[in-house]
């Protein structure tokens, strides 16, 4: 997959913060002609669709800076490095919601904003969750409060926005998915 | 929806680019204490999952510099200033596939990377595709190879890692869902 790859001429280092950094590459493009690419490196990240036993959907809300909101989203963190996905994903479920499992069972991966990021997002699904006996802490930035929903409302909390990013909007129709799945069978 | 509402102390500026910017921003946090938020700022974008008279859904391969490969995604491109999105996924269908629309549905919108980035995405879906006569031009730094797949086939470019974006996964997953709920009925 490198159709129409564009060859880097020059890298111009921006920033380096504490999550992401920012770079402005100069490309050759395929016509032979050149342009500026600004990239976003991002060490990657995990999404857990957490399922209880009385069939409701975990979730955790947060506030957001960049949207200056909270929103209402399935449970997530980014790798630490050297971190297998399958790991953060289960210490991410615990910190998040003091559950935990052994079982978490891989459903996809994909980059969420491809155009400007390499930020690449691995989503894992478990119905087998065991409450924690005593809480594992989050990040001191860090601040979350769990919800537990039906499948119907958080379609509801869609519609409302205040479900509103990829990964939750993506969980949801795999639910919804495989709910219909089941029923057709 | 403002809980665990982080207030800005200080604002700095790190980037002002073509496409995004960046800046990093020191909060107080809902606990009184302090840290810092790196937060990238996009002008919003919309994707197109556009249906054939044949069935076929409507794909554009280009090259993603972040990624250092190309991807086969569903057609988008990011708002232009003051451009209603449903007039931006019209231009992008025309520029990137030489169809056009008189019937664009809205499907929904969800922030891609809402932990370091404020890009809104609007999802729209058309199954009424008309050719154009002349193609419209892309962006000069901009190459897109058309393809057309069915759900099948595209459901198995996902397991191939040949689609492998936020949006298009959406968007697949979006039209299994709409493919069972109409074979249910």
């Amino acid at each position: 997959m490198n159709k129409f790859q564009e060859k880097t001429i020059d890298t111009t280092k921006v920033f380096n913060g504490r999550i992401i950094s920012l770079q402005v590459d100069d490309v050759e493009l395929s016509d032979g002609n050149y342009s500026k690419r600004e990239i976003v490196k991002h060490p990657g990240a995990v999404a857990i669709i957490a399922m209880t036993e009385e069939g409701k959907i975990v979730f955790v809300e947060q506030y957001r800076k960049p949207l200056e909101r909270s929103l209402i989203e399935i449970p997530a963190g980014k790798l630490e490095p050297n971190e297998a996905p399958e790991i953060t994903a289960v210490r991410e479920l615990e910190e998040e919601t003091g559950y935990t499992t052994e079982q978490m069972q891989y459903v996809t991966s994909f980059y969420t904003s491809p155009g400007f990021a390499d930020e690449l997002m691995h989503v894992y699904f478990t119905d087998n969750l065991i409450k924690l006996d005593e809480a594992v802490p989050l990040d001191e930035d860090e601040f979350v409060e769990v919800h537990y929903l039906s499948l119907e409302e958080a379609e509801q909390y869609v519609l409302e926005q205040k479900i509103y990013d990829a990964k939750t909007a993506y969980a949801i129709l795999y639910l919804r998915n495989r709910l219909l799945t089941h029923e057709a069978k």
